[in-house]
């Protein structure tokens, strides 16, 4: 400090030029000594974090650019949605109060039979980036159709996702059966791996109920063969474990050992009703689990046994499900709901921490779906990807506890700026790759066109 | 229509001159039949609802002095929160991911035997009215210590209170044991009973594990002397329970009835543990029963059976408690949380759809707080006690259904104007009644000084 009174000139040359600083009042760094920085910065150059510590230290070290103020902001790794079906946001509040039999059969795949094509999953997924990064999730996993389309909307709109091509044994959007289902997904694999920065291109068959065993293991080789994860949704609700015990004389998770299915990268959503022993079997073979309470609320499939996972080990994440069983893609809502539920459930309110939940949304997130090498916390050498939230909001006052009120207060609205792979896709509040007023209007259009259209199915 | 072309001077002189009108694309009446109205209006003046209906209705029969817009806004009766205390927002995120009796005995009793007096309560109570009208919440039963001083906030930040006098029979913030406590509420009730248009004083006594036996009986005795209502903490906890049975050799509930207590109005918040007999006592008795979901879960109290008491006849209305062990005031939350909750309790999707919830929050809850005759719908008579939600945020869009978007969708921020009486509390999502500079640096600097403080207790 006293060398830089002394001749301020030759510290500025010192200092390296990057792109991007980004302050806060509080820095939740998410790293493994769980660290606060008070008066912090993240550096980024590149898209890489460079340097993450007291302003003052980062101040004197690097030159930036562009700096986001910190002023009443705290900066946080961004939010990761381990579990979508983005386009479902133009379905949203269609069908509600259902099980999610009645939902899937009577409701969801007729209307999108009749509606899902390139151009609904364009909108709809535009829409949801547009959602999604108002409320500060830079990474979602999504499992949709014309999964070409949801790639390339990724792409425009700056998020990361791991993108699942789905495989369903039924006529479906994009394809007639399990065997052109899987050939699409293997193209667009194969078209897409390695080949964007933020895009991992993945497969994503269904479920035990709409594919059988073959179809599920062909998957898995096929995903084996490319060096690809899977997304698949698992041991949802009880229907789903009822039909392995009936076809399989086993539960839904061993039904799953028992084909291989674990052998590679594999994230395994809602997890609901796996027995004790498959809790095992999901630890030790580092299947990433993704919690999504509000879907299995609403669709009343039950509760997850997330605390007994994650004493077995088992990494999990949250999602958010489709914004048509949620109704919308909020991960602040996600974790708080998550956590409670967890709480009351096990009748004890020390089961899950405020912290762990954080956890769930962010680092370890990270992990369940293979990416903390890269994402998940701040520290040097990850992507940059991360968020400033503002704290002035009246629900925020007092601050006691910052990792409380992330928890249990902050809402979507409170995301102030959102920087994915080192871009700014949200300042001050305001989306800047999305154009909003072209998406909203073209939302309300086609979702008349269904609304009028749903009373003929 | 043709004679208004005709002659519009003639038809503008034939128009009731009034104070205001509110538009909105949507009118959620919350009447009898349910109705919605495109297109409406709601008239208002000297406080009261002189007509709901479609804006041309309205417009050809009243002159307004003000008239606020309705375009991409749904109009809806304020939201009741049947359960709080308000001052506890000053002590936010202060103690979290702890038992009920943990939380109370260890945190919340000794901070405030500390820190709560008339200046902590003054500032408290402002924050909270101004969080709440900030979400649209235009009426609230407060229970917590220098009533006094509550009431006055009510009365300048224009909100309509039930405002209970604490009695408990330990060393509180206002008085020593049961005996001066109960002093100090008949003469709080007994100066503000039938002097304020939008205040009711009502006798708050804690719970039957801090009051004994004939302590409740002449809480009631006094309550029923002064025809006041009684709010108070019943069957929460399984430690409640239990406290009743060790002592009384019988149920939470029971034990109550047993002293007469259900004698006179009775607001009981939480209502986790009632047995099946003690559900018919609340039906036959008519106790108002507030469901505070978050609270429940957080504390791990459990999970309150909503659904055999709304089919027993119960009116249930829903609470936040207070922001200490929530960590808002957000209803918005507090029917979306509750409604899944009891979805998945009862692992039936069906038990509890959103136009229930809402009602709870509405004119359910105002049945519960005895106040079904003024307020809880948008009904001509009624109280003008209403809210205008902007519609046009990302999680909106789509709209198919407005309920399923206000129960499972809609946020505090959503809120764009609030009337209370027919005064304009909010407008454009600017609180107009509260020095939200003076109130959030006073916040800050009193958090900070307890902060320090609460590391020596």
């Amino acid at each position: 400090m006293s060398l830089c009174l002394l001749n301020p000139e030759a510290i500025a040359e010192d200092r390296s030029s990057i792109d991007l600083i980004i302050k806060g009042d509080y820095i939740v760094t998410m790293n493994d000594a769980d660290q606060i920085i008070r008066q912090g910065a993240v550096a980024v150059e590149s898209g890489t974090i460079v340097a993450v510590g007291p302003f003052v230290d980062i101040d004197r070290r690097y030159r930036a650019k562009e700096t986001l103020s910190g002023e009443e902001r705290l900066v946080m790794p961004g939010l990761i949605n381990g579990h979508s079906h983005a386009a479902m946001t133009l379905l949203r509040g269609i069908a509600d109060d259902l099980s999610l039999n009645e939902w899937l059969n009577d409701y969801i795949f007729p209307a999108e039979r009749t509606f899902v094509d390139p151009e609904f999953v364009r909108l709809g997924t535009e829409l949801a980036c547009w959602e999604m990064v108002r409320g500060g999730t830079t990474t979602f996993v999504d499992m949709y159709y014309h999964s070409e389309t949801i790639a390339e909307v990724v792409d425009s709109c700056g998020m990361r996702a791991f993108v699942s091509a789905t495989v369903i044994d039924q006529k479906s959007p994009d394809a007639n059966d399990a065997e052109e289902s899987l050939k699409n997904a293997v193209r667009f694999v194969t078209k897409w791996q390695g080949k964007h920065p933020r895009i991992t291109p993945i497969f994503g068959p269904h479920a035990n109920y709409t594919l059988n065993a073959s179809q599920l293991r062909a998957t898995r080789d096929a995903a084996k063969k490319l060096g690809a994860p899977i997304s698949i949704h698992m041991a949802e609700s009880m229907f789903e474990v009822e039909y392995a015990r009936d076809n399989y004389g086993m539960g839904s998770v061993s039904m799953f050992e028992s084909i291989d299915f674990f052998d590679g990268p594999t994230i395994a959503a809602h997890m609901v009703w796996p027995s004790e022993q498959e809790i095992r079997i999901l630890a030790e073979r580092n299947v990433g689990v993704i919690y999504n309470p509000t879907s299995n609320m609403k669709t009343a499939a039950g509760v997850a046994p997330i605390v007994r996972m994650l004493e077995e080990g088992v990494a999990v994440g949250i999602g958010t499900d489709g914004a048509a069983s949620n109704n919308d893609l909020d991960m602040w809502e996600e974790m708080r709901i998550g956590g409670l539920l967890q709480k009351v459930n096990r009748m004890d309110p020390k089961v899950l921490t405020a912290k762990t939940v954080l956890s769930m949304a962010t680092r370890m997130g990270a992990d369940a779906i293979g990416l903390a090498d890269s994402i998940g916390s701040l520290e040097s050498g990850k992507r940059a990807d991360l968020i400033q939230i503002m704290l002035d909001d009246v629900h925020h006052l007092p601050t006691y506890d910052v990792i409380s009120h992330l928890v249990y207060v902050t809402d979507e609205q409170d995301v102030d700026s959102v920087i994915v792979d080192g871009s700014i896709l949200m300042r001050d509040g305001r989306p800047l790759r999305i154009d909003r007023e072209r998406v909203r209007q073209a939302a309300a259009a086609l979702a008349q066109n269904i609304q009028i259209k749903m009373k003929e199915l």
